[in-house]
């Protein structure tokens, strides 16, 4: 079976139909309209097998993990997905594996409206690479470089659990037995909802990928601030605290990544908005500290001792 | 070192500087902005070490081919580049290697005028992926479906070449001997500035990545016609003939791969206008034959047999 067919098979049949694709998979490149008075926000990310995930992740949590990595990009600045480009290089044509995955990557297109555009398939070690593109109304894009002293820090959901999930499929957890923090793990949900109704209240964002320290230490980098996080104030879930003391249970969540919550700062001044638009953003949001002009990142125990911080994260190599 | 270190290092000192690049590197995406009146134009490509190039290929040819394929995809459709985002897999941090990619990358990058507005670093077998992001004005793209019956085929430039010089890369020539068909696998020239000046006259477009027989198939495919080609008139460069038999020159030519050439045809009545416009597509273009409505290619010899043909092209798997 050659590339051609393998599109056309698994990938032609999409669910996501837009108006906004003038000519889709089969020509040499899509032909988009990007809306007036939009900007166009787009980013890329790759997962490898055995670097990003376990070499026997599911096909289906593979598929949904390599579109929801993306999309948190988009949520994080704040976009509207649109459309996704999809280079995947296989060793080997599997065809159940491509249905799983197929299956996995549409499901969750389907749920925020992502139109497939483009991709290629090519033989080689298993990687899976996207482009994401979407759109923020001018001026409105959420960025890293936005934080002032005084900015309150504020993350959604849980942090921590994902990490804890990866250590348990590591260890030989069968992701079937649907373990919240595996799931976590494997089912990634960006944070595209809170991301649009955080326009025009953050005055930064940035996804939770690399661990939470080191992706709020970009913020504090990109903005020239620093920042006072109280520890206790982690939002960790009882699932995480059932696992492991809560001790480790603090580390998974400022060092462990995969979270694909957001992190962001909301000035005092617009507090009382964002007050009133919580409910739109679909997830818990946890406030964890300020901003603050000292250039550092100060992780407090209740005790008044700071936690002693590894910010560098995960290390791409 | 970091995978943000070595973004900075190599990759964000880049020399295109753009105004429609809102925001570039170094934050979750880049921000852009589409003029009014123009469609986008966007495409993938991936290159596997060992599938793509030979694994001893220069790490600037490397650099040069990754975008010189993806800026391809753009010319057939007649776009303008603009945009890539860069996905590189890397075994190892390699510096001599990133600096060898990245003056390959941007060289060819400065020419059209292509801004790196985001990108991806990760561990694992090399794995080269580019999205690559044009303009083209509303209704004016060139697309694979627009053949007609009557029309005349052409393409730029000439084939074979590449096929051959990669087999004489395989068999241990070194690249920095510089004979032309080595040459043109590992630094093929994407035919942007023809693609432009075919604007409102092709029909239809491809570029030749696969094989011209295999791409043209896919004109025919796309616009439902056929098509009937002299062999005698494939454009072959003395170079090529030099190094291999005439019969040979004409498989390569055929089937060979690689040229990224474009192969596009052109109506009667739009002919005259084609023949004042051949000046500004900076480079040769020959004329091989014409479209017919019998859905099939037919490849004929001067004694008026045909060329058994294997339309097949470049197995991806």
């Amino acid at each position: 079976m050659d590339e051609f067919e393998l599109i056309r098979r698994f990938f032609s049949a999409q669910p996501v139909q837009r108006e906004d694709v003038l000519l889709g998979i089969g020509d040499d490149a899509a032909l988009l309209h990007v809306p007036a008075a939009q900007e166009l926000v787009v980013s890329t990310d790759t997962l490898v097998a055995g670097m990003h995930f376990p070499v026997n992740l599911s096909a289906e949590a593979v598929g949904h993990r390599a579109l929801a990595v993306n999309l948190s990009d988009l949520a994080a600045m704040g976009a509207a997905p649109a459309w996704a480009l999809l280079a995947l290089t296989l060793p080997e044509v599997d065809e159940k594996w491509l249905e799983g995955f197929a299956r996995g990557f549409f499901q969750l297109a389907r749920r925020f409206n992502v139109a497939l555009v483009g991709g290629n398939l090519a033989r080689g070690a298993l990687n899976i690479t996207l482009s994401v593109h979407g759109f923020v109304p001018t001026g409105e894009a959420l960025t890293r470089s936005g934080a002032h002293a005084g900015d309150h820090v504020f993350v959604t959901g849980c942090l921590g659990d994902a990490a804890a999930g990866l250590e348990r499929l590591r260890a030989g957890v069968d992701a079937a037995d649907a373990d919240s923090g595996v799931r976590r793990f494997c089912f990634p949900e960006p944070r595209i909802t809170a991301g649009l109704a955080l326009r025009g209240i953050a005055s930064a964002a940035i996804d939770v990928s690399d661990g939470f320290a080191a992706d709020l230490g970009h913020i504090l980098q990109a903005s020239g601030v620093g920042a006072r996080i109280a520890v206790a104030s982690l939002p960790l879930s009882p699932a995480l605290l059932r696992h492991v003391p809560r001790e480790e249970a603090e580390r998974l969540a400022l060092s462990g990544g995969d979270d694909y919550e957001l992190c962001f700062t909301v000035p005092p001044e617009r507090m009382q908005r964002f007050e009133s638009r919580k409910g739109m953003l679909d997830c818990p949001v946890t406030r964890l500290g300020e901003i603050i002009p000292e250039k550092t990142l100060r992780c407090m125990r209740t005790d008044a001792t700071e936690w002693p911080l590894n910010t560098a994260g995960y290390k791409h190599f």
